[in-house]
């Protein structure tokens, strides 16, 4: 991205870049590999949080979006445009569900559950509704987080939802873990005999995660793939050689405020832009053109670049950081600056940034 | 905090909850302190970004504000009352300089520098101003962050700042590193007396730092004390004996959405809310009323909870957290709840949340 350095100049730091011609090939590349395998693709849209974007993937052939919570989806469905949610989440409390009725009003929107509490709250909600809420069982095939633990008691959550007024049970639903691709394809499968054997379709196989978005294959009884980060990508991704550098469409541009000694420069973008989140790896961020610069440390509004020899930093100087954790960053800051086609600076607001109701 | 329980059924997760009288009593507790020892407070509103609660600062006896970023100092007096702030921020780049003399122009505003570059910058923006601009010198007395490394230096920025047009040298600050008191001390005063010695006044000595605010008679040189997180306190706080747990004013609201099986409990608060700020601690925050649960793990939208026993958290019920670091917390939702002296939840916005130019 350093070409367009001239045209970063003019942009107050931090903030957020995002080269849409790497988004568009990033987006188009991954759907041309869904296509020919045959799996859906089903973008997460808690990576950019942008309903311009969310248009784009599906435009490109995404079957729908995938949103993690109601208020998320009601942002990113606000330009119009997108026609189809999945909210992997269990919905829980009058409020949430009320406004999931709403949602629910506006486009085709499914959900997921993974207790009989929650199904329970569903159906009351949508009892009597024109059209039954498609639900999907989430399966803990090994993350440890939200999810039936047994295919038993997947099946058994299955009969349930179809036993519920107002429901329709629509299919299978994980949150990976990274690499265990034989241990996840085995559960669903499992899960989808025993809920086959019982006369209830298993229409949709949902799995996901932008670390394994090449190894697919190995997860035969998946129907469909959800993603987030690979539209931007981030430096976890590049460090795990799911991707190159090249293929990193999003930064934060920081200036240089401080040079204390040759060894240390300070920028001015912290944890309230990077976050802290490391992803297992060190340092915060990889510096563009800098590889022998470190991101040793955060403060809110300062980071700590050190080298073992000269920065040669100077004070002033704008660099671009490769974040650690894409998805956390557009959601520190109310814009972002949209590098155009036509290389103009176009900003545009993260309309979905904080919403976790 | 959980008398309040019934108030807080509804509220809907997750969700800031304030409370207004652990505020007063924080914020009245430390002035005091401060008043009694003959020292000026100068409260960093980065920890709450809420004008009402600055004004409270202010009428408690705080000289003025402390903010960060030229931004948060401009969303921080939006509402009238504050007339005082120091930027402790190296105001580098023509868009932020021109801010900076519109904030002064409304407000007595100061600065800190700790670079020939930044004191030059400053003072092309100044010169010619009604008033001079007061810029203190940064000194690192530890921190390795921003800073001078020696009172010479410290002193030869002085001396520039005082034949800058426009400027006028108005003290020193430091960013503090804990439990350093005497190198502190020893850095602050040298620097002093070789300014001093140049017949320059060095009217404030601004230190600062929630983790030492009972130590500041360590530190005799300073006259002013920088301090944000006493007025919510936090779980750091709590861990480092700073506080105890019946003055944490800020709390999470969050709900159990899974119990997949006994020994774990999903809640929907988090990093998105309690961010991955781990300050050295192990887990994400404390439950309050549940010191037997931890918060071992969390994603965007999910906060893991494991026990040894049985968590006996039920899918519905809503928990409070203490978070690891109230600061970055306030920095994620646009809104907070306050619970008012009359036991009433008022919605208040976070108007300086994301301000980081």
């Amino acid at each position: 991205m350093d070409k367009e350095i001239n045209l970063l100049q003019e942009i107050d730091t931090p903030a957020i870049i995002v080269d849409i011609n790497i988004v568009k090939e990033n987006i188009h590349k991954y759907q041309r590999y869904c296509d020919d395998i045959g799996i859906k693709l089903r973008p997460h849209i808690k990576t950019h949080k942008i309903p311009a974007l969310a248009k784009l993937q599906i435009e490109a052939g995404a079957v729908g979006i995938t949103a993690q919570k109601i208020s998320e989806a009601e942002a990113i469905i606000s330009e119009g445009g997108i026609n189809d949610i999945l909210i992997t989440y269990n919905i829980i409390g009058e409020q949430k569900l009320k406004a999931l009725r709403n949602l629910a009003n506006k486009v085709k929107t499914s959900v997921v559950a993974d207790s009989s509490f929650c199904i329970e709250g569903l159906s009351k909600t949508f009892e009597g509704a024109k059209e039954a809420l498609p639900v999907l069982v989430e399966c803990d095939t090994g993350a440890n987080r939200c999810g039936v633990i047994s295919p038993q008691e997947a099946c058994d959550l299955a009969e349930l939802i179809n036993r519920s007024p107002g429901l329709i049970f629509s299919g299978l639903m994980t949150y990976p873990p990274t690499s265990q691709a034989q241990k996840i394809n085995s559960f669903l499968t499992n899960a989808k005999k025993l809920i086959e054997a019982k006369n209830i379709a298993v229409n949709t196989v949902s799995i996901g995660g932008s670390p394994d978005m090449w190894k697919v294959k190995d997860i035969p009884v998946a129907t469909e793939y959800r993603i987030g980060t690979y539209i931007f990508n981030d430096r976890s991704l590049v460090e795990n050689k799911i991707c190159s550098v090249k293929k990193v469409a999003m930064t934060v541009l920081a200036t240089v405020v401080s040079t204390p000694t040759k060894n240390r420069a300070i920028i001015d973008a912290g944890s309230k832009v990077l976050t802290s989140d490391l992803f297992g790896m060190n340092d915060h961020g990889s510096i563009v053109n800098f590889p022998e610069l470190r991101i040793t440390q955060l403060t809110e509004e300062h980071g700590t670049i050190v080298s073992e020899q000269n920065t040669n930093l100077e004070i002033g100087q704008k660099i671009e950081i490769i974040p650690n954790h894409a998805c956390v960053v557009t959601n520190m800051l109310n814009e972002v600056n949209l590098i155009t086609e036509e290389k103009k600076i176009k900003k545009v607001k993260v309309i979905a940034r904080g919403k976790v109701w």
